[in-house]
Parts: C-alpha cells; sequence; structure tokens
C-alpha cells in the first residue's frame, strides 16, 4: 500500500446501489517523507479520514470494498488508516 | 478509482455469454479539472451513463463484474458513478 | 478492457490441469482507431476468435478465469468479445 | 513477487478494524543481485521479518491478506518469506 | 500472460505456512521472439519447469495460487505451462 494526504472530496450520484452511503475522497500519493508523487486519485472512505490527513492506501478492487464494509462493491482504492508517524531503522 | 468522461461506446458480437445484455461505453481518462490523460478505455456501464458525463471508472475485475451485477462475468472495467461535483479542501 | 487484433497462437505443454482444453491466442492490442500499441500478449480464448479479429481483451485473472468456462484457473488475459463497431458520440 | 529489503515501519491509527494488530514494515524493491529499484513501499508483515532482512514481496490484495492471517482485509501487499538465497543456473 | 524463460532459483525461509512445500523459480520476461525485456521476478512453480525452460507467466495473486495448488497462499505470479511452439497467422 501507500501513503497518501486527504485533498478534497467528491460528489456523486451513486445509481449503482453498492454506493448509496459511502464517502469518496480525493488523496494525493506522497512519499514516505511527505512529498507529493503522481495524480490524485479518488478513494472510498473507510476510516472517517479528514482534510489534511496522512493515509493508508490500499489499491486492490477485493480488498478495498472489504475495508469500505461490503462484501462485493465495485471499490478498487479505500483509506483504510490514519498514520502517526513513520520510521526507519 | 479515477474520473472519466464517456466519449463513445463499442458494439460487440459477445459470444461469452454474460455478456449479452451489457452496454460497453468508450471512456477518457480525465484529471480532476477535467483535462484528458491517458488513452481512451472500454468500460461495463453500471451505471446507465451518457454522452459526455464525467463519470468514477473502478479498474478491478473481481470488483467491476459485480457493478455490472454479475458475480462472475469477465468484466475488467466498469462505470459505477456520474460526478455532480469536486471539491479541495 | 482493451481491444487487440488476433495475430497468432501459442502451442504449450499444459502440464497445469485446467489449461488441458485451452486455445492460447497471442493477442496485439490496438487503439480505438486501429492502430497497435504496446507489445503482443498471450490470452486465453473465450469466444473462439480467428486470425485478424479485432477482440475485447480482459485483464484480470479472476475474471479472465470465469470467462474461459473455469472457476479457478490459473489465467490472467482472455478474449471476451469480437468488436463489430467503435463508435464515437 | 519481489524482492525487498526491510528499512522501517509505519505506525498508524488503524480505526479499521481488521487492521488492530497488524505490523506494516517499509520496505525498498531490489534487484535479484541486491540493488534498490523504485520507491519504497508499505506492506504488511506476514513473516516477523526485522531490520534489513532480503524479503518476498507479494502485491496483490487478496492473496496478500491470506498471508496476514486475515480473509477479508485490505491489505494490498505482504512480506511472505525472507529470502536465504538467490541462485542462478 | 506473458512468456519467460526460466533463468535461476530463490532460497527462502518460508515462514509463512502455503509456501512451506513450495519451489520458487527467477524468470526473465521474454518477447514472443526470445529476446528479453524488463526485469527477472520470482514466481512459483506450477508445472516442474527447469533451467532454461520458455514458460507461461500468469502475475495474479489469486489466479497464481490456483496454479500452485493452494487455495489461498500469498502467490502473485506463477509458472503455469511449457511453451512448445509460437506460431504467428
Amino acid at each position: 500500500m501507500i501513503l497518501g494526504r486527504v485533498t478534497g472530496n467528491v460528489v456523486a450520484s451513486q445509481k449503482y446501489r453498492d454506493y448509496e452511503a459511502t464517502k469518496l475522497l480525493i488523496v494525493q500519493p506522497i512519499e514516505l517523507d511527505g512529498s507529493d508523487w503522481g495524480e490524485e486519485v479518488v478513494a472510498v472512505d473507510g476510516v472517517d479520514a479528514g482534510p489534511g490527513d496522512r493515509v493508508l492506501l490500499v489499491q486492490d478492487g477485493f480488498a478495498a470494498s472489504m475495508a469500505a464494509g461490503k462484501s462485493m462493491a465495485a471499490i478498487d482504492m479505500a483509506v483504510i488508516g490514519v498514520v502517526d508517524e513513520v520510521k526507519f531503522f
């Protein structure tokens, strides 16, 4: 998984049923030192993260749908933790 | 997941049975600000999206087949929502 | 999923049992306008495609094994449709 | 799968329940000759690896959650072995 | 899936239980004409391949674990066939 920083959210007409109560975040992928890399993505919020939070982001559809508390939802990216500290040995 | 814009559709001889009633869209991946990036892809339509709609696109085979209402279909990309608004904090 | 054009096949000693009756195609990924991109791949044939056919290619192991009529086979790419027409709105 | 070297760990507020007892490692992907490539990733520790260990890293959500002893956890990368020797024929 | 050539093996302390009897191969991805591309990977051996064999390589965790005869092992790449011939139409 990778780290990211919550930078916004997406409001969507969620016609597909498993999405109805889901919160969608915009997450900027970041390096371990906090610097940005790559493009922002849209992820389901599994931990009620807030603006600016440094978060753990999983990228697999099957795993991510579990994090959102749904067994079969069409989700391919989810925020599953808020990071407190990154330590190098 | 990523955002996209519906730009066309694909008509296919769908010999594999799980595809028979499936609508296939051409979707151009877009940035959060609406600008294009990457190549257009073919995705199953899970929300009855129309021409020009800004949509949410999932990319996992297992998750995507769920969005299309099929538990085991051979699908690896699906449109699962129509986007109303993108907000940055 | 992406489009491709059937350009050859692969004959393999298929020691792993789920492969015994499987036909393997060489598929060149193509753009929506028919031009080539990327490298040719090996895919399981789920629709009995022929030489030169323009086909739909799924890329997920789990989904692809379903298209080949096997629930647990070790397959990560499959041809699941023959394309008749690509239309832009 | 690929090889990596354990270089640190991540402490996270793990609000999503399947993560509560999970140890998260920072792993630098390495070539077979031991040289670095790509960016460090965050992986669940399935084998109690230590600082500097050369490890085997799997990258699939479904498979990786199994390695962590959880059937449905939101995990997309896991350390599943410690490498003793790399041999070329 | 892609083609590869077996170039070595990896000996690992396999603390995660599903790995105990598994043989790990080093495989160099190759083009259809036999030339190398990309970096060598580590794959589970599903067909008892030998040094120098030209093989079929699947890259999905779920599918690959099936090829190794395990339903839930932490495997994301497996050798599932030995190639006899590549033919272009």
